[in-house]
């Protein structure tokens, strides 16, 4: 079983999809209604109605309200009941959890634990986002697995030299060594630069790479759920100034949030932001389809490997060199659950 | 876990199905084998030979017994072992559980309990079964739902009003509040007249009523598992005398016959009958086709709240005004529940 | 839940199913990695990479080693770790659990016990196989059965006049009783002539036979997973000598290797050899398709018994005379669970 930590921001819906209607989502077992009222505010509210516990996401949105299915009991956005047809006193008692919520990102991220905790600045920044010259496409996908066995898969470049040899790794970087850190504010990064190696599928079809490559992946995660991996390549013996780098011919910045489903599954919102074809829509179909198959080949992988688990729960696992980053991670990982833990809510 | 009452009588089968050969069939939790001797006679049996457990239901019938698939043993309606091929002496002990049945409105019912107590008084009666101004449809649909759940639905008028837009109910309604009583014969009884109002769908695509009506609902539910809905519609303002009533243009009886399946699924057994065009069996198709959506509407419902009760058993209702036929209901089966567990068989 | 008897020889897959790639398996609830390297030689270790447990048969064979999918780590075919990209030293610590292996008969036999124990004399003799006389044909097929439950179906003739009217059996044997015999070496037979009976479905159609015939049934079964049917027909009248035997117009020799997946499901392996029509590819093609259809008779009946057993598993059977097979094979069972429990490891 899986543990969660629950005082975190989680990605929870695309924000297109919370029209026409209220849009159901379990997050770390918990089941979610997410609603757009009329006047834009987005809330999200425990799924279940305090009456006889119909969805609140089979209902429907009525102004600033939320009405049930089953007998059209009225929610606002803090979850209070303000209508109860067929009767003139409103059951205020009948009220639903409410849970933090912002909008950021093209994305609607909860807030799963104490409310009084729910901080925005808790939420990655992202600075390429929205900027003209960077483009950006989109995924989600459930994985039939938990979330730490992804969590191991964000921080670990060494992988994709075996796992994905048809889009974003080739076998070139395979003896190359990861050189794992934690960033000042925490952030687990490991990086490698693999030299003077032919460009991966990815980078020849869409960076006009021919010849020879140096190129870098550094994989961050910034604990609990949240990953960037900065993925690119200059022409082989270039300078690494900052300036080469921003003008690479090539990179791209793949964001992933991961979200609990439950113990042993879990959403994966990705946002792929890429410095190169901002605007050309072609380009980034194709791109949504490449990192769709890669979010597969690593999907087939663990959900076998959770299989595994399951059936053997006591396995001991067999640590590699390049396994420094997944170490760290793993040690901040159980860090934040006792320290959240030990911490009284205000 | 839902709770069973073991002593009474459940619709299994519609008889149709019991041809050509028997019909498997699982109530409470028992599997069971309906077949038709060639005398006609219909027997319940548990459904597994004595001998290896093959399930009876893939024998055959044979004159006046039963032979099972695996070794071809034979049992009569009784259970008794009556042939056992390939050896002189028949293994009488080899007898299988029978069930009391009684065939009735086109329906095989099976006495779940204790078979001395098995009554066909019990039974409910349907005086407008067979009568010829009266037409009649049927339906069939497994929940995947707890018994208790659709019993709570089939005592509460007022969901219509939300849930069943699209046929039965329509919004005009909602305020209206809903008289709870019970009926001598201890018949729960929800009814309310929704006055001067739109004729619903169903009303206007069947009884040609076009202006405001004056419309009734009488919802009734026989413990532990039986319900009719006595539905119709008179212009606004008429009076509401039985001879009004009894030549409204709209009127409908919908019998449903709840079956147990398990812990938490449920056979629907439904009957509909009509007081206008009796023998139009192109207004029957469309008819049940408009049933079968409605409980299509009901099935989404129940099914998510299914899950949530397995998913937070403890989970606490709060009720409203329009509860009180459910509360008298839900008191009614506990009591049904104690009342037959204190009752030694005769 | 059935009990697993872990030092036999189980069939793990037929042998074409290893190229080009490693295959997976699930055998006594252990998933195994079976693979045939450059060399020729097949290995079956368990399905799981010792470092972050991904499944070996997600990856690929490079000469004489298993390469891992997720981090390229290599295998010899005892399991030994022999390479670790990245990395200067090997963690030899990182071994995977071999399990011995024999390829016979097309098929891939695997020990699933001590080592120490396995024999490849335990692996039952097949004196027609490859014999210029007789033709084969092969089959697979995963029932959702505890594999006892089949092992009681193939000692057990009687069963054919019933489960197999369409094929290998019919009415007219209904009444002949099973004599149950114990051969040197252990293995139980259950034998009966059905004598001046019609032909089978299966001998008309092959065999050419149309008047009536003698036909023979000698079911074989060696504990703890291996059965074979002796089947034919003579003339009816004719005399039995072993000459008129082993030119029967009929007569074929039907293998099964009972390999259980889990406590609930079992792969069966089947190698058909008749004494008829060796070369010609449409009467195997047509054979097997029958056979297909057999199996596919006692699947869909074998399951049933198997779901009956899941929801009652105290109910006891009543054993008829057919049984004496049954009983012995299942008293031999027993004994082999509890002599191989006593026997320790050399």
């Amino acid at each position: 079983m899986s543990e969660f930590i629950t005082d975190a921001w989680y990605a929870a819906a695309d924000c297109t999809s919370l029209a026409p209607g209220p849009l159901h989502c379990t997050l770390l077992g918990q089941p979610l209604v997410l609603w757009r009222a009329e006047s834009g505010q987005v809330s999200a509210l425990l799924d279940r109605c305090p009456h006889r516990h119909a969805p609140l996401s089979q209902g429907r949105v009525c102004g600033e309200t939320l009405a049930c299915v089953y007998h059209g009991l009225r929610f606002d956005s803090t979850g209070r009941c303000v209508q109860a047809p067929g009767q003139p006193r409103v059951p205020t008692a009948a009220a639903v959890r409410q849970f933090p919520v912002i909008e950021r990102y093209g994305l609607v991220f909860v807030w799963m634990g104490e409310p009084a905790l729910a901080d925005p600045a808790e939420l990655v920044e992202i600075p390429a986002y929205g900027q003209p010259d960077w483009g950006f496409t989109r995924g989600q996908t459930l994985f039939q697995a938990r979330w730490t066995l992804i969590a191991d898969n964000l921080i670990d470049p060494a992988h994709t030299s075996f796992v994905h040899q048809r889009t974003i790794g080739d076998g070139s970087a395979a003896e190359v060594p990861v050189h794992a850190t934690e960033l000042p504010d925490g952030t687990v990064c490991c990086e490698r630069w693999i030299e003077a190696a032919p460009p991966v599928p990815i980078m020849r079809r869409f960076g006009g790479l021919q010849g020879l490559v140096d190129r870098w992946q550094r994989y961050h995660y910034r604990a609990p759920a949240t990953s960037w991996v900065d993925f690119g390549a200059l022409p082989a013996g270039s300078p690494r100034t900052p300036e080469a780098i921003a003008a690479a011919p090539y990179r791209s910045m793949s964001y992933a949030f991961l979200s609990p489903r439950d113990a042993t599954s879990t959403h994966y919102f990705s946002l792929q932001l890429r410095h190169f074809a901002p605007d050309d829509a072609s380009v980034g179909a194709e791109l949504a389809a490449q990192y769709a198959l890669t979010f597969e080949e690593d999907r087939v992988l663990l959900e076998a490997i959770e299989r595994e688990r399951q059936r053997e729960p006591q396995a001991v696992e067999t640590l590699m060199a390049s396994d420094a980053g997944v170490v760290r991670l793993r040690r901040q990982l159980s860090q934040w659950r006792s320290r959240r833990a030990q911490q009284p809510p205000p």
